[in-house]
């Protein structure tokens, strides 16, 4: 498995392998690597010659008053996994690689990052949209895999994609749960036992929402997210930032439920902020 | 010569170029083309497998009152041209191809298109940044050819291919003169006779602005800018928007000129403006 560490490196490997006719899979991430992250370079392995994964974690994603520098870092570790699922290579660049003296240019994707998680985030979607431009113009892949659990972060990179002519497939992966339904994040790690346990009502109240929807057959948006917050208010510890029903196609919010439909939502608990969603299809 | 009219069969043909070890060479153009366009194109003939010209006028890279609509359009001209040049293809999208309903990113490439003609064309550097990205991942190409009249642009072009790591080399060619000395451009259409009679004193005001840097020893911006201003102001028809003496690697404005200097002006010449610089260099 190599390590790189340079744009320059990073792209001339691409080039090469492009020119060889190899099809290049690429996971973006920004380290502390969980299951989650290991789907999408499994998924890369299955589907292209060459699965290229980064790690870096993006200051220009984060807020000022956000955990940047408490994000969990654990490179050897990530390697160690990398290596046993036997990726090809690992673009691991450090901050002056990335951000040089001077730098300042940005991409600005619209109103799609100023709602549900861009409310509380400002500049967190212009942030991502501009490291992931960047990362693909490095890495150069055929396809890049993203999980579910970030869905918003999936519709922002589609638009980048989409609007900026990006010559990549966007593979949206499943959410990874913990057998008890927390979807995994790097930031489950910050929970304390207390709060690991409060975390569980995030996924039963999106799997409530699923119900109401799909067996009680609720219509009203507003209704659903009513129930919905009822019950994440049992647990003392979670406080909800937004829960939210939207098309999964654009992220518009919807009054009346038409499937498929995807609840979202975000919740802190302690100074910890957690997201998940799930996507109602028709049964 | 391939006429390619949507963004997919662009990037079709030039994956399958890449895939073949050929080079590509690009000059992105707005069509009504001259002999500065046709020297990109022939330079791009020798160093490249394969030459694409792009011709799209490009709505948001005008402002709202400038002259998006009456901008010279000659197709069937430029396309006989281009041919007559052996170019490889020309790319040539409609607005509903490159802005479709809802189109939203946008690039912002910071302070260095907020300088010179940045102040009396707001938002003008970040259209073009946008397009040239979107052109760019289109058209995938090797080198890209610019003219060195539209100094600004390369400025900002190379600062955008440097942040956002395109893998293309930017190619600035020398302007390209009227036998009379006045830089060729698409809007010295819009001219008429008296116009363009006047119009010599922005060659002239950049000749004697290097006359007085490199004979004359003066190294004091605000004089050599005073004597170009006093020069320039004889002409009635011409009024002056800028001139500028800037470090031509990041077009830091200098008050002591130090080799290689970058003097840089615009005027308005009725409705027309029109650019011009000169790179003063040691002798």
């Amino acid at each position: 498995m190599q390590i790189i560490k340079t744009i320059k490196e990073m792209q001339s490997l691409s080039r090469r392998l492009r020119v060889e006719g190899k099809t290049i899979g690429f996971a973006p991430t920004m380290g502390a690597l969980h299951e989650g992250h290991l789907s999408l370079v499994r998924r890369s392995k299955e589907e292209n010659d060459i699965t290229v994964v980064s790690i870096f974690v993006n200051p220009a994603q984060f807020g000022p008053n956000e955990d940047f520098q408490k994000y969990p870092r654990s490179a050897e570790d990530d390697l160690q996994k990398l290596s046993t699922l036997h990726a090809d290579a690992v673009f691991m660049p450090d901050n002056n690689e990335m951000y040089p003296e001077g730098f300042s240019t940005s991409i600005n994707i619209g109103a799609i990052g100023e709602i549900l998680c861009g409310v509380s985030r400002p500049g967190h979607f212009n942030g991502v949209a501009t490291i992931v431009a960047r990362l693909f113009n490095t890495v150069m892949p055929d396809r890049a895999y993203f999980g579910r659990k970030d869905f918003q972060q999936t519709a922002v990179i589609k638009k980048l994609v989409r609007e900026l002519n990006f010559d990549t497939d966007i593979i949206v992966c499943p959410t990874v749960r913990e057998p008890d339904g927390l979807a995994m994040s790097s930031r489950n790690a910050y929970l304390n036992m207390e709060e690991r346990k409060s975390s569980l009502i995030l996924y039963m109240a999106l799997k409530l929402g699923e119900e109401l929807i799909l067996s009680r057959g609720m219509h009203d948006a507003s209704t659903v997210k009513k129930e919905m917050a009822t019950l994440i208010k049992t647990e003392p510890l979670v406080d909800i930032d937004y829960i939210d029903i939207v098309n999964p196609r654009n992220l518009d919010p919807v009054q009346k439920i038409m499937l498929p439909a995807a609840i979202c939502l975000a919740v802190k608990i302690g100074n910890t902020r957690l997201i998940d969603n799930i996507i109602v299809e028709k049964s």
